[in-house]
């Protein structure tokens, strides 16, 4: 049921790419804020706060890189004993892991660009540089689902024992 | 490496689930439209057309619908001829599938949301009706998901051959 050790290092050089894509875009969305001055006195802040996409995505990112973590060490550990490896924990976990970065960058992706369109026609260009930042961090969170993707047919197809 | 009989069924039902369930949020979302007349002449109408995430969304549906059709032919044709299956088209193809549908939901979701609020924030409650039909065909196209993820599974645990 072992990997082969090649596989095993491409994977856990993709889970530490996945971990530092999401550990950037965590720090792009939750930085991520535009104050508006309307008039003299008064001005509007918008945060990631403010929208729920945004919220989710760092959510998303909190526990995709506490997870990613627990993978690579879990690898780490397997590499150095030259132990068995956890085939089973990887093949679930890293479908919640694909599945949690995906749908945490489409609703940022789907929101931010929507939103964009809606606020330019609404209100003028105030937001753009806000939403174009937020839509980075989405897409930076894509990258780290195509990897932890990659990932994951890797360690569905670990479970096919050599003869 | 063939599958047992009984995850077969279970994995056809399912996906014959994810095909009603992907038709239904397609009819949703292509006939969800909202017309606001303005004053007494014009009149301004939206359409899933007025958003990225929805034409997305849409996109994703008929492929899926495509793909989870060919997936039941295909299975109904193991099952009939007592074959092999096709274990590989069948793990890639349901970690496309899902991807395809969570990513589409996603985008829905996170749109549909985060528009609502913005929308009657700066123009009033005339469009909640429109939001609250794309996000239920967003959140049917996630129980579709998770149909197709559950089919995932088990297709990723069929190629574990029994000694």
């Amino acid at each position: 049921m072992a990997a082969s050790k090649g596989s095993r290092i491409a994977s856990l050089i993709l889970r530490v790419l996945t971990f530092i894509l999401i550990f950037i875009s965590l720090l792009i969305i939750a930085t991520n804020s535009k104050t508006i001055l309307q008039g003299t006195v008064s001005e509007t802040k918008v945060e990631f706060k403010d929208f729920y996409s945004y919220r989710y995505l760092l959510a998303a990112a909190v526990i995709g890189a506490a997870l990613s973590l627990l993978q690579i060490a879990l690898a780490i550990y397997s590499l150095v004993t030259k132990g068995e490896g956890t085939p089973l924990f990887d093949l679930f976990s890293d479908k919640f892991l694909s599945y949690l970065l995906l749908s945490a960058a489409s609703a940022g992706l789907g929101a931010g660009i929507d939103l964009r369109v809606s606020f330019k026609e609404l209100v003028g260009n105030f937001f753009n540089s806000f939403f174009d930042k937020g839509s980075a961090a989405a897409a930076i969170l894509l990258i780290a689902f195509f990897c932890a993707a990659i990932v994951s047919i890797l360690s569905s197809l670990a479970l096919i024992r050599k003869p």
